[in-house]
C-alpha cells in the first residue's frame, strides 16, 4: 500500500486548485514592531507587518517580556506537568483570577490555545446540559464549529448575525435547553455582532450565551474586555471566551463564567483535562498583558487612530475595502491567484507583508488581504501602504473604486 | 431555565462519587528542582515534587530558560499569528528541523500541544486515507481517542500490547487502507509496547504506523528519540508524535514523518491552521531542550540510577508497586479516597507532593500514587521518599507486600 501516494495526491490538489500555502518566514524584532526580518529564498529582507495578530505590539511590549523572563528564571520554561499532577502553578492561578476580573465573572479557565477553549469548552458545555440544542452562528470560527460538532448535540445553524433568524431557531426549539455560541468580532470581514440582541433573545426563550471575543479582548471597553464590555452587556453574557495570542500578545486561550460552570468544565473537558497546562512563564506574560490593557487605554485609542488613518488612505487611493466599524481592514480581491500575486509584489518589491486569506478561510470569490494597522503603524508607514497598494492593483490590473462605491 | 443547576449537578455528581478533583497550587523554582512552594490554604510550604512531568528537569535547564528569555527579548511573547498568518516564526521553523532530524524523518510540524498534535493529526491523517480503518491500543492516551474519533472512520480496538489480537484485527480488515494508533511508554502503568513486531505486523498487512512517545521522547535512545530510537526500529515507524512539555521541560507537540505526509497535515488539518503559533521564545526554548538531550546523555543516566533505586527502597519497604522497565514507578492503592488522602498526608505531613491518580485516568480499582524519579532527586530524597510512603502506608492500614509478591 502507498501510503506516501494518498497524502501527495491530497497536496497535489491544493496546487492544482492554486490553495497550496507558503508560510513566509518571519523574524520579529521587539525594538522595532512592526518592522521584521523576512528569511526570504533570497536572503534576510526587511519588512513590515501588516497582517499582525499582535494587534496592539504587546507581545513586544517590555513588561510582557521581562514578565516571561522573570518567570521563566524563577518557576522553569515549562509547568512540568497536566493542572491536575503537578502542573497547576502558581502563576496560572493568579492569570485566572485576572481574567475572572477583567469579565467581571466569577471564575475563569486557561486552556493552552483559543482554539482549544472553543473545541472542548463547547463541547463540555453542551454535554454537560441534557438534551441540549445549539444555535451556531453561520460564520463561527472552525474551532467553534469542531467544539460543535464534538458535542455531538443537535445543531441549528442561523443566518450570520440574523436576529429574526435565531428567533425563528429558538422558538422552534421550544422548550428544550438551548446553547447560543456566536463571535463579537468576526475576523475576516471585521463585522460585530448584536450582542444585547442576541442577549435579549436569549432571555426571552430560556437559552444560554457562549461568546467568542478573541478578536476583540484587550482591544474595545474601557479596560479591555471586549465588545460585550464596550456595549454595557457583558453581565449578560453567561460564558466569555477569549485569547491570549493576539491583543494580549503571548498564547494560550480561556473561558470566563459562573463558578460552577467553570468547575464543571474544568472537571469535565477532555481537552483542559490530558495535558499540559501553559508554563507559567507564559502566564505570567499573558498576565502582565492583561493587567497593562485593563489600565491603559493609549494603545487602544491610537489603534483606532491610525485605523481610521489606514481606512482613509485606502479610500482616497480608491482600493475597494470593506467597511468595517472595527480595526479590521480587508481590501477585496475575488481571486486566489490575484490575491497571492498582490500578496507576493507587495512583499518582494515593497517590502510589506500581508498575507493573502483564500479559501477555506474564507468562501471562494471573496479572497482579500487582510489589514490589521496598529499603533505602531506611524503615518509614514500608512502613506508608504496606501501607495505600495495602488501600485500593485494597477500593475495587476485590479479593480479601482469610486469613493462614492467605496462608501457604500 | 436554569443552567447553572446542571453544572452544578454535574460537580455534585463527582464529589458524591469522591472523583471530585482539587489542584494543588505549585511554585517551581529553577534554583532548587524538584523543591518548590506549594501555596497551601494554610500558606506557603517548602515540598519535594515526586510527581513532575519534567521528567529530566529540563525546564529548569540554563539553557532552556536563556533560550526562552533571549528570543522572547528579541522576538517578543508570541507569535502574532497563526502559522499561514504572519506566525511562521524564524525559530518554529528551526525547531522543525531540529525534530526531523532527532526521528531521522524528512520534516516535522509543531502543534500547541502533544495533546492537539494527536487529536488533529490522527483525524487528519486518517481522513487523507481513503476508506482507512484505524486499529488503536485499548490503553490508548485520550487525546488519540479524540483523534480517531474525529477522523470518522471505523475503528477496531486492540487489546493492549498484544500482538495477537492486533493481528487478528488487520487480517479482518483485509485489502482496506490500515493506520496502527500505539504508544510506546504507556504512561500510568509504565509499559512499553512491541514496537519492532507491531512493525512487522504492519508491513505484512501493509498498514501505515503512527506511535506516541510523548513519555519517551528526550529519555530513551543514544540522542533521546525515544524507545523506537533506542530497539533501532524508528526508521520503520510512518509518524512518529512526541510532546515539548515532559522531558523536554516546555510546551506544545509535533510529528514527524515523510515530506509528502507532513505538508499534506499541514495543509490539511484544522488544528494546526486554525490556532496562533507557538511563540517563538517557546519554540527556541524546546529547541535548545531537544539539542541539548541529543548530546548529552548524563540526564537520561542519572534518571535511570535514580529510577532504579526508588525501585529498590520501595521494594525493600514492601510497598506495592507495578514493576515497571521505564522511569515511571506507579504504586498501588486500589480505592479513590485511600489514594487521596494517603496524597494528601505525604504533603500535608512530609512535604512530599504525589497527586493521586484516579478515575478517569486510570480505571476504578486501580488507583494509584505514581511516582516519577528523575536525575535530581538524590540518595537522601530517595531515602525520605521510602520512609514517609512506610509510614504513610502504615497510619493508612494499606496493605504492605512480601519482596516475593513484589517480585512478580
Ligand atoms: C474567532 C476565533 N476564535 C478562536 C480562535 C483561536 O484562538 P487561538 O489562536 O488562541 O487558538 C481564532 C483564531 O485563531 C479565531 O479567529
Ligand atoms: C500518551 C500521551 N500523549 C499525549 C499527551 C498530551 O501531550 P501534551 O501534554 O503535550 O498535550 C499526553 C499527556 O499529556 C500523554 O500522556
Amino acid at each position: 500500500m502507498d501510503y506516501a501516494r494518498f497524502f501527495q495526491d491530497a497536496v497535489d490538489t491544493l496546487r492544482n486548485e492554486r490553495r497550496y500555502r507558503t508560510f513566509a518566514e518571519i523574524e520579529r524584532d521587539t525594538a522595532r514592531f512592526p518592522h521584521a526580518v523576512w528569511h526570504s529564498p533570497q536572503g534576510e529582507r526587511d519588512i513590515v507587518i501588516w497582517c499582525s495578530n499582535d494587534y496592539l505590539g504587546m507581545g513586544c511590549h517590555a513588561s510582557v517580556v521581562e514578565a516571561m523572563c522573570e518567570t521563566a528564571r524563577q518557576a522553569g520554561a515549562g509547568a512540568g506537568g497536566t493542572r491536575n499532577i503537578s502542573g497547576n502553578s502558581h502563576a496560572i492561578v493568579a492569570l485566572e483570577s485576572e481574567l475572572a476580573d477583567l469579565h467581571g465573572k466569577d471564575a475563569a479557565l486557561v486552556f493552552t490555545s483559543g482554539y482549544v477553549s472553543n473545541q472542548t469548552g463547547i463541547a463540555t458545555l453542551a454535554r454537560l446540559i441534557p438534551d441540549c440544542v445549539i444555535l451556531s452562528d453561520a460564520l463561527n470560527h472552525n474551532s467553534m464549529i469542531e467544539g460543535v460538532r464534538q458535542a455531538g448535540r443537535d445543531k441549528k445553524v442561523f443566518r450570520h448575525n440574523d436576529l429574526a433568524h435565531l428567533e425563528e431557531l429558538l422558538r422552534e426549539a421550544g422548550d428544550r435547553p438551548k446553547l447560543i455560541v456566536f463571535e463579537s468580532v468576526y475576523s475576516m470581514d471585521g463585522d460585530v455582532a448584536p450582542i444585547g440582541a442576541i442577549c435579549d433573545l436569549a432571555e426571552r426563550y430560556g437559552a444560554m450565551t457562549y461568546l467568542d471575543e478573541v478578536h476583540a479582548v484587550g482591544m474595545y471597553g474601557p479596560r479591555g474586555a471586549g465588545v460585550a464590555e464596550r456595549d454595557g452587556v457583558m453581565h449578560r453574557v453567561d460564558v466569555i471566551e477569549g485569547t491570549l495570542g493576539k491583543a494580549f500578545g503571548v498564547v494560550g486561550g480561556y473561558i470566563a463564567g459562573k463558578r460552577a460552570v467553570m468547575d464543571a468544565v474544568r472537571s469535565y473537558a477532555p481537552g483542559f483535562i490530558f495535558t499540559t497546562a501553559l508554563p507559567p512563564a507564559v502566564a505570567a506574560a499573558a498576565a502582565a498583558s492583561v493587567r497593562h490593557l485593563k489600565a491603559s487605554a493609549a494603545e487602544r485609542t491610537r489603534q483606532q487612530a491610525q485605523v481610521a488613518k489606514v481606512k482613509r488612505a485606502l479610500d482616497l487611493a480608491g482600493l475597494p475595502q470593506i467597511v468595517t466599524q472595527t480595526h479590521i481592514v480587508p481590501v477585496m480581491v475575488g481571486d486566489a491567484e490575484a490575491c497571492k500575486a498582490a500578496s507576493d509584489m507587495l512583499l518582494a518589491e515593497h517590502g510589506i507583508y500581508i498575507q493573502p486569506i483564500n479559501y477555506p478561510t474564507v468562501p471562494r470569490g471573496t479572497e482579500r488581504l487582510r489589514i490589521t494597522p496598529g499603533p505602531f503603524h506611524d503615518d509614514a508607514l500608512v502613506a508608504q501602504l496606501a501607495a505600495a497598494l495602488s501600485d500593485v492593483w494597477s500593475r495587476l490590473g485590479l479593480p479601482f473604486v469610486t469613493r462614492a462605491q467605496a462608501a457604500e
